[in-house]
């Protein structure tokens, strides 16, 4: 019995018995739910609020004290400028429609997408071939199909011709490339409208996903809802680097609320307005982005889908060292990949299938103008295959337009062994010849030649020794500077110190995202009874460790149970009594539900001989020993320093004597 | 040495030393700095965060765990209905003027209070008696009296009638109490101007402190971000109490960020537009709110300042156990009480200094209407006595409204030991009759008459005797109701099942608040050099606990500095490695700044003997041993199980053979 082994896929996966799970222990739940709830908005219950604690204290062992990084703790309501700035209030939109008659939004990527993927479903059916399964997570939502169904709006069996076929297939794959005009050129040449009303929809327009807001008692200080963390870390920059003792490379972390204003969220914890994320940036010199703990994880595989092989239309995902695709140019540079491989390390020690697991490469149309390399880590699930980390390489870009918007330096100023000399074309100017031959229009021309840097002057040298004279455009106008005015020299510059702006590895963690994905890949029902759901979560996440059932709610049991509790406390071990007044099998499968690895019963025995039986959750298992041996071995297993295997070796098997599952 | 004593009042508290550290060692710092800041928004750095992190894992374990409370994380975003029905979109505002010159905004009774509070002031030194100390905590702030006096605008030394100064202290005791107009008559009556310009102020509007946001594209779902967790737990009550079996009573606790757009902001950490919070809501039987775990907290003494005294114009704090407090009807009921103690216990625990604590009992005036008793932990800092935990009896006020207007019953049924029997009233109407007579108009008339309950279907009755018919009026229009439409009859009701809206007791924590006033206490300056600044947080809270300090950045130091860390990992014990050019006693001194308790020396001994030193910051004596015994002590130190006493008589004294501080 002790090992049995488990049959967790007897049963196919059913989303909506997982669904009523999360739902009836209170995982998670619409928030504002008996106000009628807001789309995109849930609250986490007891063992969801548990599960998601118990993940990031692991991010944090994992990221931040193991890594020695920085946590910072920054503000969520952030004033516009800081948005203006890095590109948020400007290009953090989606394109949206609106049904003509209802007035239903809808985001206009998306529609065209449905839309065109549904006719090339009917085309595929019409044409009598078996319908491949779909990338776009709201398309599986078994609900919405039925309920589309229910409608008659399912998939319509039109054959289209190879002309219309090829187009739409083009278009989906460039999606993200279409302008909103694009978008709506789309929608009217195709004849797309909202499929729920098959109303025509309006021409698309640009809607800001972040909320706004406005501090302060005058109305004249917008603010923005941060979409991401990541702007509070590079603000601070600066303070974080002289706490570093000037020395890089070094990472900022950050957990944390963000918010964004989805158009019209319909996928779960998947595509939330309000969400926990958890933020790494990480500053390497841009002319070094080796990393010192490198060579700990080239050897390890990771499944790959690059950049080339999507370019070729296909998904195949190649394991390979990340050692070698550093090597071979795969992946951008090794702080990258080492990032790569500690967030699979992550998510494997957390519990998600390695199998469900893939790193995908952004498409250079799909990263942001800045990024030199981007990898998503995404997870498979019932949605599809879903971003839920981020790791791109951002480059200088925030830190330089922050500085450049500000005037304050964000910069490493190194120290540099040798004093390195370089010779520099250098514009001397004769002002008083200038102030009379141009006036005040003087100093924009001095601005405009040198911010023409070595290139240039070296440029208007030549001219000015051949004809005397050069000409310069400022803001459309043109002057002439003559030889008298400015002669362009050679000159020798001793530089000590080395001014640069680090470049930015960002890993970026969507925490809800990943907390649905784990109780996806932990659920399953017992072979003998499917109404019988378990949620293998490993014990390091598990929301309760141990539960505590006594067999009555007899008061001769209180202060075994009272003992108990308090040694597993004192041992660090969080679990919870169960003496409700049902069997102890209800007790156990409730509690197979919510999760909890490890059972301990007590029952009359236990007051008599002080035993008590340990059970583990996914094989129903069941061994008997003292109660401090117990609490030992079980102590061990939850921390990890003992496999349940070795507990069998250590305890004899329960015998059943007495009925307890 | 070891023994040496430590005089840490050698100095006077020094605020702008403490603020200099905490600014240079980014505890905190204004969010948005580089871009000119924010008032009233803080980012947390490194230690900042550490120390907020560890705060909060000790509340979890204190509250959370100790209690069996179900934590829940709701979602901050909150539709409009929901602060409707709470009351805080029509009452959670403040009272501003503006200065009629300058637009510049001013909370109407601190306006009140600052500039009586100095008239007042003025008075007594002319009247040649001593300052005495302000509560207002602005009033304190070094900073703002300099710039005051620099502008020439301290405090006029104008003696009052005794009839003014007596209407000024009236004034100031019931501050609380003025409606917005009562407080402009005062600022007309007085002639109270913007103290920082002189000019007049216009009249007082009210501004409501919840930042305004909207959700959706469609600009018609406005939306809050709330102020306070508490609706978030209220609106999941059904979910909860179905988690906990149904029992009652029970906690929630929810610790998050919350949002107040304060009109000006001035005071630190302690008034801030964006905050994280610690809420618990305990919810009981309004009939019993006696607590299990009373006893075991009944003998601790509490400071506590009632409304008595208070009344009688008194601040003075008596100790009283909390038994004989709830006993003497002081504190209003157990449960109450208890939770006080735990408060009281959790803020020792992390540091804060006990003799800086009272609990103040809040006048009648100042509670909400619903709040039956409502008592605030008080925490004495550099700006007065500050509220950073409040612990209100709510009452069922929150799930009474919330249950009313959307029709979802938020109440707990209690399954009666014996069936009890009650007659009632009740209408029996004859359908076809009243169809005939009223039309469609009789449904809203059996629902008035219906609401009229017991004693209004008892005076229809007699009405219906007397007279054969009886008047309704609905919506303004009478109708006559006969005696075959309706007959009123007595009834027996068995109930087996009581149905009740439970109370809410609501302990309430600012952690930022809270955080601010540990590091005023923990703040000292060494004897010998008042430039030596030291935290002396406790181990518990301390953002790093032990340091590690390579003798120099030699190579061979590098395997034992490895060696160290990743043993005290092992441990559970978070340590930072500081190997930067400069001395030890420099960094040493760095470290105190920052609170590290413990500090271990590697040096050229090490290397040989495999010895290591122990350093105590407080004392800054050192002990001496083998690497791994020293290990084993300083984990010790850490968790707590040892006192530094022991860890003395376990350990040789360092001789300083060699120096190293």
């Amino acid at each position: 019995m002790a090992e049995a082994t488990v049959k967790k896929n007897a049963h196919p996966f059913d989303k909506s018995r997982l669904e009523s799970l999360l739902n009836r222990r209170f995982f998670y739940a619409p928030a504002f739910e008996i106000y009628g709830g807001v789309a995109g908005l849930y609250d986490y219950g007891p063992p969801g609020s548990s599960l998601q604690a118990n993940i990031i204290a692991e991010w944090r062992r994992h990221f931040i004290i193991e890594e020695g990084m920085l946590e910072v703790d920054t503000t969520i309501m952030t004033p516009s400028p800081v948005f203006e700035t890095s590109g948020h209030v400007a290009r953090f939109a989606d394109w949206m429609v609106k049904d003509t008659k209802t007035g239903d939004v809808l985001r206009a990527d998306h529609l065209v997408k449905g839309v065109l993927e549904g006719r090339l479903e009917g085309d595929r059916e019409a044409r009598g071939l078996a319908a491949i399964p779909m990338k776009e997570p709201e398309k599986k939502d078994k609900k919405k199909e039925k309920e589309k169904k229910k409608k008659g709006k399912g998939v319509e069996l039109v054959q289209l011709t190879d002309v219309t076929r090829d187009e739409y297939e083009h278009v989906l794959a460039k999606l993200d490339d279409y302008t909103g005009p694009e978008l709506g050129h789309l929608i009217k040449n195709n004849n797309i409208r909202n499929p729920d009303t098959d109303n025509e929809v309006t021409d698309p327009v640009q809607f800001n996903l972040m909320f706004a807001s406005s501090i302060g008692p005058t109305g004249q200080h917008p603010g923005f809802l941060r979409p991401e963390t990541a702007q509070g870390h590079f603000l601070n920059f600066s303070r974080l680097l002289e706490h570093n003792n000037s020395r890089i490379p070094f990472a900022s972390a950050c957990i944390g609320r963000s918010f964004r204003n989805e158009i019209s969220p319909r996928a779960g914890l998947m595509r939330v307005r309000e969400f926990t994320m958890a933020e790494i940036e990480h500053y390497v010199d841009p002319l070094d982005k080796s990393h010192p703990r490198f060579r700990e994880v080239a050897d390890i595989e990771l499944g790959l889908l690059d950049r080339e092989t999507q370019m070729g239309g296909k998904t195949d995902v190649g394991r390979i060292s990340v050692g070698e695709a550093v090597r071979r140019g795969i992946i951008a540079n090794e702080t990258l990949g080492y990032f790569l491989v500690r967030i699979y390390l992550f998510l494997l020690k957390i519990g998600i299938s390695p199998a469900k697991l893939r790193f995908r490469q952004h498409m250079s149309n799909e990263m942001a103008h800045y990024a030199t390399d981007c990898w998503d880590a995404e997870i498979f699930n019932s949605y599809g295959w879903t971003e839920c980390v981020g790791c791109a390489d951002r480059a200088a870009y925030d830190l330089t337009v922050h500085s450049k918007r500000t005037g304050v330096p964000l910069v490493v100023r190194q120290q540099l062994k040798e004093v390195v000399e370089e010779e520099r074309w250098v514009g001397v100017w004769d002002k008083k010849v200038l102030g009379k031959g141009l006036g005040r229009e003087g100093a924009g021309v001095v601005r405009v030649l040198e911010e023409g840097g070595e290139e240039g002057l070296g440029r208007v040298k030549g001219e000015l020794e051949a004809h005397g004279q050069t000409k310069v455009l400022v803001e459309g106008k043109e002057f002439v500077v003559t030889k008298d005015m400015l002669s362009v020299e050679r000159k020798v510059f001793k530089q000590s110190v080395r001014e640069y702006t680090p470049n930015v590895i960002e890993p970026s963690f969507g925490l809800g995202r990943i907390l649905y994905a784990l109780l996806e890949h932990s659920f399953w029902c017992r072979e003998q009874d499917v109404d019988r759901g378990v949620l293998s979560l490993p014990p390091l996440v598990a929301p309760t460790k141990v539960l505590i059932v006594p067999l009555s709610s007899k008061e001769e049991f209180d202060p075994l149970v009272a003992e108990v509790s308090s040694k597993l406390r004192k041992a660090g071990i969080f679990s919870r009594v169960d003496d409700s007044n049902t069997s102890i099998g209800k007790r156990y499968a409730r509690n197979d539900e919510l999760g909890t690895p490890f059972g301990l019963t007590l029952d009359f025995a236990s007051v008599q001989n002080r035993t008590m039986t340990l059970r583990e959750r996914d094989t129903t298992a069941q061994l008997i020993g003292d109660i401090d041996e117990v609490i030992s071995v079980v102590t061990e297993l939850v921390q990890g320093t003992m496999e349940w295997a070795d507990a069998c070796s250590k305890l004899p098997v329960y015998d059943g004597t007495q009925a307890v599952d």
